[in-house]
């Protein structure tokens, strides 16, 4: 084989071999296929697209280059939630303790902040102790104890994503459905996972701006994993604002809190409703989507959420103290309020600059290096359809920095459009639903 | 400027500025941009295409990455003729001893066999003694004393088109008509000429079989040239069988000889006339087409461009011996027939084929560290429209090893169509003019 014939027939518009794709990127991966080929490969890739089952190919042997987990000996079914990334999502933190307290098991890897979008280990990493880099063993073992886990990527998972996204990242070819799909399914799949449920992201915070988009990217999802024999369904949700009310880490995780003590806003309990609802009724759990999100409510009426996230943090090493004292996460030193230059009705918020405000105040990172401050953060008190008055708060922004409150303030208040007249009808939560059920 | 931004404009269509391509392939050529970003954009841009005023950048950046020759001291017009290569296609060894002849100068830069096509170089260095690698001193000296002189590419010409070409070779991106052209047009107008004539080969012995894509690469390096301020025409000529008969270094350059002697055969007389023609008319030695071929006729007849191609021989260390006793030539040990297994007429012949059989024999190279065998070659007796009889020559092959020939002949055997009935037309030698006259 080689691999400037695979370039060129890819580039015509060909479809490669199971065996090809197999040389291409095990070769990459060992080193013995250079990145000037590679990212011409990607490239073509990119603008020529790949047929199901060249995608389906291609995330198998990147989730085969690494270390598959095995959780086969745990006594039920083993089901995650990935998320493509927005603003203010922090459904993980809710949805993990909700299955988990209801009997399936969720061993979660999950990512750092990304661009605008947070990350959930940043999240979690605002709680003091808690440590998201366990070994596998020790991940077995807080799995088998309380039914979820939450750590990061490890080195042995998925070596081939990891070299092909560092290539991808500086070559031009990110953004391909098919590459995206491949990176994220080959490492969800590396969970030993039974079920998976999407939440593909579309609005002015996500990456998929366009429902198309995202709808296009659920389905190569979708199929990819249950082309690898995996129970699958996407959601197409909403992220055209922030979802909750909280952007930053331990704001976010002390909203959490508050929805696991049954309070909170209520987009993102919906959500996290309906996401659990999925990974019951993917899991066996339950017969029907009503019936997974009665079991979930159940979850936060009981209690039983809250304490199986108690058990969660503690497990990992975290201070469970903040459940009764979100005071005890970090705190910022400031805090001021973004005003609403007018009155009227708030018609639409351009997402993505919430969410690099967020990083602006030092809740993200610039830079793959850059370390994160959880304390800072924004809270959203006007969300798309409230009424405002001219002088009324439409964030409270939480600092530690005047210069960089200086820098995120200004994309906070440009971020609103406010009208006279209200909008006649608002976007669903929950556009669509593609997969199994 | 963003090495990854210029790669995703061009990956999503937009156009690039001058000074975008120009920051790209200098810090490509000066190593500071690496292989990896440069071939994901060379792929780009084979996907996407470019406009003309992004490939007159092209060009002219990679032009002046090196030397660019200056003859402005000779009291002529400097032309040169590029043919994007053929099977057979031996007419820069008589139009330069044509043009140079009648007063013009030609200073050519000609390269070495690639795939199944000969090369020029490979071709003047089965002349005994004949230094194709003269210093750019000596090249000035020779061009200025006989008004033509045949070279390689030296290392200080266009290096940009040197480290392009070498990674596109690797990563499947050399069919781009907007790469071949920038790679041409780059080297040509380094020569220091004047004008350009470019004899665009199709049909089945052509890189570019189809006509359509043969006069799109034509119409853009006319304009790049044009838009770099040169005068260029372009013809569309057949490649669907050998030019002449003669298929092989030394046998090509005795047809030659035939040709300046005032014989040889139709098509490759006809073609020689008609491109000396055109640089007659683009150097402004004559006002017509047909003045030129006049002009061009009257050089052969009267002897005086045999009398430049001695001198050319002679300046640049060859035997000029060879043009009265080609038998000084390299001479093939042995020689056979390839004979046609049926009577019919040639409809057609797979051209590509023969050039390859050329290659198998020994005249090329497979890889480009081979050295090739200067005497070893093809004699094609029948060509397309001519009647043959079973067990008739088709071709007589030279060889010097019978491994070699047991591999070739078959090749040259399957190339011929032979039909029961004659073709009712005949395809012209050229198929279209473009650009200036």
């Amino acid at each position: 084989m080689l691999v400037t014939d695979l370039i060129r027939r890819k580039r015509d518009g060909a479809e490669l071999q199971r065996e090809e794709i197999e040389f291409l990127v095990n070769g990459y991966t060992r080193d013995e296929i250079p990145d000037y080929q590679m990212s011409a490969w990607l490239m073509a890739v990119l603008l020529r697209g790949m047929s199901r089952a060249e995608l389906a190919a291609l995330t198998e042997t990147m989730l085969n280059s690494g270390q598959v987990l095995d959780f086969s000996e745990l006594p039920a079914a083993k089901t995650d939630k990935h998320s493509t990334g927005g603003v203010g999502d922090k459904t993980s933190l809710i949805i993990a303790p909700i299955v988990a307290a209801a009997g399936l098991y969720v061993p979660m890897i999950s990512g750092r902040g990304l661009g605008h979008t947070g990350g959930t280990l940043d999240k979690l990493e605002s709680i003091p102790g808690f440590n998201v880099n366990l070994s596998v063993a020790d991940f077995r073992r807080v799995l088998a104890q309380c039914g979820a886990g939450l750590i990061g990527q490890t080195a042995e998972i998925a070596p081939a994503d990891k070299k092909l996204y560092a290539l991808r990242d500086v070559t031009g070819t990110v953004e391909s459905p098919y590459l995206i799909c491949a990176s994220i399914m080959s490492k969800k799949l590396a969970e030993g996972i039974d079920a998976l449920v999407l939440d593909v992201k579309t609005g002015s915070g996500a990456f998929m701006k366009s429902e198309k988009d995202a709808v296009f990217l659920a389905e190569l999802m979708v199929e990819t994993g249950q082309r690898l024999g995996k129970r699958v369904s996407a959601l197409i949700t909403d992220m055209d604002q922030p979802l909750g009310r909280a952007v930053g880490n331990a704001l976010e995780v002390a909203e959490c809190i508050d929805v696991l003590n049954g309070h909170g806003p209520d987009d993102l309990r919906e959500l996290s409703f309906v996401l659990s609802a999925s990974m019951f009724l993917l899991g066996k759990r339950v017969r029907s989507v009503a019936e997974g999100r009665e079991l979930a409510e159940q979850m936060i009426t009981t209690g039983k959420a809250r304490e199986k996230f108690r058990e969660m943090i503690r497990l990992q090493g975290g201070n469970a103290a903040v459940i009764e004292d979100p005071g005890l996460l970090p705190q910022a030193a400031q805090q001021t309020d973004v005003k609403s230059p007018a009155s009227g009705f708030v018609t639409a918020m351009m997402c993505e600059q919430i969410g690099t405000a967020g990083v602006l105040l030092g809740g993200g990172r610039a830079r793959k290096e850059d370390s994160v401050d959880p304390a800072v953060g924004i809270i959203v008190h006007k969300k798309i359809g409230d009424a405002v008055s001219a002088g009324e708060a439409l964030c409270t922004v939480y600092y530690n920095s005047a210069e960089r409150l200086a820098n995120a303030a200004p994309l906070i208040e440009k971020s609103y459009t406010i009208a006279a007249d209200a909008l006649l009808q608002k976007r669903p939560l929950v556009h669509r639903v593609i997969g199994d059920e």
